[in-house]
């Protein structure tokens, strides 16, 4: 941690701020610059972050030196941690690849799709029982029946499911169904429910909010993997920008640059992120290229009549497609699907 | 709805668009431009707004001509609705002000701040039990203990409690000590809690979320009043932009904003807001010269040894000659405080 | 400035980057801490700043200490900058209120504008003869024939004129004709523009890009002061966010961070930050609780037929009810009108 | 363009509205819903967007129907553009690569640079004479001096030269020396720039700006287009957003959009979006694989001492690798290098 001093601190208030360096059992070291007086603090910064140091008179400002997270970051496992969902591993060279439609609304329609990605690539089934919807009179998901369906339907269809956990409440019967646990955007800083998944013995799949920046999305993993819970995987979903041409902005650079500060898989979500099912492929094909583990996709056999994010759906014939250009990305980046 | 068609959409596409809309109930009717042809359509919005109409071929972009919420709308209520918590009425011409600490730290503090609070000025003490904190490894707060702590002190002083509600599972139990139920900015899409304090009989002070449009604002608080719960208090608390000169940006135009298409009331929290502790007095000003129904302003007797947020904590001294100067404010856009 | 190495940077690496910094001239001071070794280097930071020692491998971040502007900061100037303009001074305890049309469209609306807002207690008139329009399709102003109007209507109502300099090349024109030369948001970092007016020997109003941060904001002004002109009026007119339900989100907390870190006067415009004259009102006092030494507001006889920003301009009436409005709270905040 | 009344709009102010349409040669069709009546409007819709319907009492909203540009449209040239720089062609199935430093330093510097971009893949050379920087008291470019560097070592490696032009007076110099003109992110809603390279002679590289929306950015397209030069090739270098992750927010989802919306080329310049060298490689070959038709890339000999933009240039063998890796990705995608 480096204290920064205002240039006219007091004596009286350097000495204040060095007491209470001590005082914590810590080491402060003193740089007299021309313009400025610096107080580095040796020692574990953990303890000094939780102090509001910003606020004692004579202070300028604190620049902390270390990432606030630990059991997320390369530095405490420099190796890429792959995450194993029944024999499929997120993580490794292979990408994996995660469709279906955004809500599961009957059992037909859920066999149709689900034969259907499978036939062309894809991994896990991908379906949400619990919805959360910016309005309350929109459809609210089919609740456990929906889970159950979905078990059906990947177990028949030899696909691991992957479905969105809205209640802390509900955590056990999530864990129940599913092979994958979500935890969707406008969740990632439900604490609760982040400790709640913390324990669960299942994998995770977390998704960024829309608002949040680098740091808080691994600090919202470090509450899963704090808990015991160490099979994370990261989903970046577009972030909130001025930008209105897509419904959000796609932020791929993410993807590299937690690529760098994680050890956590990552996998991009382009339908959420571009809200149109024309700007799916392009952006599948661009997460890959930058070094993504994965995508997840929605498909719909009848976009036209979904019950909720039909705009931004893939026809069945489309995903097929994607995949096998994807496919072709993926080779020349040294990946396979 | 407004339904735009592409310039090359077919007739069989146009035809299609047609039988959909009335496939539904509705009324279309035809406006044939030189450029592109456009589909009125009249009757209820809400069956249409489920639809996913942009995804059909031949559709350019479909635009929504009514407002997605009903309850809170001025539409459906004309007057300012006034919220009575104990006497202490939110929404008339009186400002409301709650002070307190961030957190409930312990019985001594909060004695001390409540007195102090008090008697500068404020009707409502604020003060959190359950933490929602970015870091696993930051203090979570005290839990019921902190609640006690809370209901006990307000009693004493005679000040109505308000505090927040992180869990589904804790509904009852902040119901039972808070006089006011605070939903956090990182919880306002958070909709199975919304969903509880909208059957909860208490109060709630819904804040705006990091990076919430005032149109997901009405409709989070939307959610409450349809579970029929009236008693919905909105408070702006500072946006996520790209100034980070604030912690965040206080979009104090929101405030007009709402007057005009809510008649729920709204409170300001600067504190949260600039996270400077001198920023605060003067963004109260401009809150209440905007026309804000109350504030919300975090205060500490030794902001330097807080457990969470102390650089935004006012010193008791400072807030009372915050209220003071409020009060001046007040009257000159003719409230009181 | 502080130089953070790698956890694993190397002995050489080290040493490389202490050769760099003796190299300069300045002197490093190393706190090795338990995690990370800190190099702080003693002496001006300027030298520093230009370096991209960021590059140099094992190092892991580089924190400047010092503010990268001068001749606009607090610590340059302690004493708050008051502008004269023929007599009306800008940042004293007197506001400066400036009004008057979006742009010039002919001697008539000008001369009844004016009279108007000279009326209503306006002290400069505003008005665009260059006018900065998204689309090339759209109406760009009178040219010099606007700022003749402008100079005259001026001089018979006694008001000092206000305009907008959009290129090098008229630089010499504006400046006969208007008292202050305004630079636009969308020419904030038109440097070049920015040069040419700290070469004038009128008063700048500079206005703050759509996504400038502070930091920048001022680094613009700095540009002016260093050729000499430190007549700068800064002005706060709305930030580009996520938000649309206003035209841009007017900052305000960016009142009282500037007159901690600046002595340049600022005044706000919530015209063109709102987009919408029943907002303007609201915002006007705000602006003035926080401590804006002024306002700039579109006024328009007819708004309705108005050449540009007709949705913003507030009749005169509803100006002069605004004046009346703004006078009660700048009392309240220790000012006068 | 549809108009909206409000749902208390008086007849008198609806047959207001009716009457300012006629005024205008144009034709209003009214459809009356159950909740609003609505105004649809047959005919150019131009002669309404100057007119500021939204101010009239009794209009609740005014909502564009079509584009407001036109020849950079894709409804008005169906093809997709392709510019000719001396043989190379940009917006073909061929991608266009361009290198070399942030700022024009001297000759060695250029000529080694030039060199090796060019034996790597590189098919033109860029270099800034000209620099916009955010402080006055950064490098500001050698001026003519480095624009006849760089036009001489472009001869002498066979590469055409691609450099920014900052002030209208220069607008003859650069066209003089350079191939391309580049207008910078900064100067993107520098309409007096726009116009004169409008005029100009040579190809046009048009930067986004900082927060341009991409409804903006292809207007400012249009006022060069207007001016009769359509050779304009357009650069994606990322939008300012809350995350400070990257230095920018590479927005790679504007390719597709843009690709959808205008028939003008699209190259992406990651070296200024990601602000870090490290990422470069990643993010380029994400752009080719969503559509870009070439790519922008800093270089420089020894980042460490270029004095500007040092922490984001590839040193000349990183960019050779890169070169190769893209190569691939284009392959994959259709493309050639």
């Amino acid at each position: 941690m480096i204290i920064v001093l205002k240039p006219n601190a007091t004596k009286q208030q350097r000495a204040h701020v060095l007491e209470r360096i001590k005082a914590l059992g810590l080491k402060p070291m003193i740089s007299e610059g021309t313009e400025r007086t610096i107080i580095g603090v040796i020692g574990p910064e953990d303890k000094l972050r939780a102090q509001p140091l910003e606020v004692i008179p004579g202070v300028e400002k604190v620049m902390p030196v270390l990432k606030p997270y630990k059991l997320v970051s390369r530095e405490f496992k420099p190796q890429d941690s792959v995450i194993n969902i029944n024999g499929i591993e997120v993580g490794g060279k292979r990408l994996v690849i995660m469709a279906g439609p955004c809500s599961v609304e009957n059992r037909a329609m859920l066999v149709q799709t689900a034969k259907l990605v499978k036939a062309a690539g894809a991994h896990l089934l991908r379906g949400g029982a619990f919805k959360p919807r910016t309005s309350p009179y929109a459809f609210q998901g089919l609740g456990e029946e929906g889970l159950k369906l979905l078990r059906d339907v990947g177990k028949a269809t030899g696909l691991s499911v992957v479905t969105e956990l809205l209640d802390c409440r509900d955590v056990g019967l999530v864990e129940k169904y599913a092979d994958v646990i979500q935890i969707g955007a406008r969740n990632m800083q439900n604490f609760e429910l982040l400790k709640e998944v913390g324990l669960a013995r299942k994998p995770v799949l977390l998704k960024r909010g829309l608002s949040a920046t680098i740091n808080e999305f691994l600090l919202a993993a470090e509450y899963i993997l704090a808990q015991g819970n160490f099979n994370v995987i990261l989903c970046e979903r577009g972030i909130r920008t001025f930008d209105t041409a897509t419904r959000f902005t796609l932020d791929l650079s993410a993807v590299p640059v937690i690529k760098k500060l994680s050890h956590l898989p990552i996998v991009v979500d382009p339908s959420h992120a571009t809200g149109a099912w024309d700007l799916v492929a392009p952006m599948a094909k661009a997460a890959v290229a930058c070094g993504a583990d994965g995508l997840i996709i929605e498909v719909h056999p009848d976009p036209e009549v979904a019950l909720s994010d039909g705009p931004q759906s893939l026809l069945p014939k489309n995903f097929a497609k994607l995949v096998k250009e994807v496919r072709k990305v993926a080779h020349a980046v040294g990946r396979t699907v």
